[in-house]
């Protein structure tokens, strides 16, 4: 029965956590006189999110509550992209949240860039991080990507998790067909 | 008689239908939190477009019905560079516009970026993606660009068109001079 | 008396004539469904501008009557770098211009991008394309820049005058040295 | 008692003054044609200020004179990052405003990018310039970031800074030790 309880414990995943900053934008905000401000989010990231929505993976936002993106603008991205928002990401907010989904960390899937970032990198049942996030980030995730913050990082993530559901559920299928026989 | 059907049949395209998002632009959407959205166009591209059209070969622009640029803006996309615009790509949408344009597949060229496009990819006379498409669609494409999307894929895409329409015409001249010889 | 004529001849540019779109620019125009366009420039290509400037070589800035930018987007690139701005680049007008200032193609540095740009970078004195031009440009040019479109082409090409200038003076001075001594 | 001292001459850095384009930002300005004007920052680079802040080395932002951006939008990056902000950069005005904070060249980090910084890249006691700085500054810094301008540059020298504070103190402390043991 190993090969059925290991995917369930380790690659189930039900839920990815995506810091804004950094991850799904590339982390430039721009800034005009007048005091509006602008980030960017590019197509592949956004198709990525979709595909682990139409397999049953939720995606949830996560904004820094050093803020570096106003409110408004982290809940058009909420609108656009059909993501949950959570402000905030202090370690006691995400699990508070994961208590509210009854969910525990090896469901979840995180994908951070920074020292802030780093208790849910090694919490997380999967974590990651773009290619060019800082030292500090690198040493604590479980997957580093080949694709840069804002530029894939989110879709390359999005495929690594469906690749291990999908793994994992013909793992399943193995051993029911191996328990039949035996 | 071989080169002259040849060429008939496989190179001379009368259209090129290109995505918008992750083609003529970069795939990146900038978002202020007033509402408003921005894409970028290069130059280059551009330019590739009006050499395709001075040479008499059609250009439409196709955007996702996914949407992820506000239909105001694929409009300004449209009127800016000339092309008549496809809202949706399903290949049945695709399939309507060449039957009223009485094109076939041999004579449609199609730039694309993602899994969305792999049909049309797939079904195209000629076919490319930009250097910086996802596998998926990589697998799916003749042509792959040099140039990342947004920054002169679509002016290589249009260059890679023009010569092979000059090799086309070049070859039906020969054969034709070759016939009045023998 | 070699030198002080062959200085005189082929390295005293009183003008850059430098396209705005893809040279001053990196060749990105940036828009909004409400019709607001926007372009950037790069802080070391305006500092390479002043550097011109400061040594008495007039920059003008010219644009394409293709026009991929605003009239009124122009205008504020000619006043903030302050230099004059050339609307429409046909060879005719480029030359109605030297004649107004009394210039020949000696005199004439030209930084261009593409296969409007080909007359002038072939007949400039000096003709420079930034790194990411079409092979069209690449192959007429005299100098091709490192750097690449609006991050640093400008500069670079100025530094590049600056040099020669220098060279051909202190080349006249010891011939004048030379004259004197003999 | 030596390394005591050399500490406290050497890395006791009090004040990092950041040259605001090409080092906080990547030196691109944004232009609409109606005079609006936008440069990015990047999340990153906002972290390593902050990062030094709670050290306690104070972060001031200068801008050119020659004001590529405007002191409106200076004034938004200065709010932004909780910086002081100094508008000019010459040699006098930077030194009136150590005098005024009671510090020495030799407290004082500076990171710039281009000519204008030379005077204070060569008198500070660390200098740093990004990546992609011309070679002018190159030549002038102490410290050359691998990472370019606007791109995490700020981090990168923050990060270094702070490395050589840590350095600093640990000597200090085994110094003390040592003065104590003999």
């Amino acid at each position: 029965r190993f090969g059925y309880f290991g995917m369930d414990k380790l690659e189930a995943f039900k839920l990815l956590l995506c810091n804004v900053s950094g991850c799904l934008t590339d982390g430039q905000v721009y800034m005009s006189a007048g005091g509006e401000q602008m980030v960017s989010v590019n197509t592949r990231d956004e198709t990525g999110i979709r595909m682990l929505q139409k397999e049953g993976v939720e995606v949830i936002l996560i904004c820094s509550s050093e803020a570096p993106i106003s409110s408004g603008l982290a809940e058009k991205l909420s609108q656009r992209t059909g993501c949950e928002l959570l402000q905030g990401m202090e370690l006691g907010q995400v699990e508070a949240l994961m208590k509210r989904k009854k969910l525990t960390w090896n469901e979840v899937a995180y994908l951070g860039n920074d020292e802030i970032d780093v208790d849910c990198l090694n919490l997380a049942g999967l974590s990651g991080v773009p290619r060019d996030a800082p030292v500090v980030a690198l040493n604590a995730t479980k997957y580093a990507c080949r694709d840069a913050a804002g530029r894939g990082a989110v879709r390359e993530f999005a495929e690594h998790i469906l690749l291990l559901l999908k793994k994992a559920k013909s793992k399943m299928e193995q051993d029911r067909i191996h328990r039949n026989l035996f």
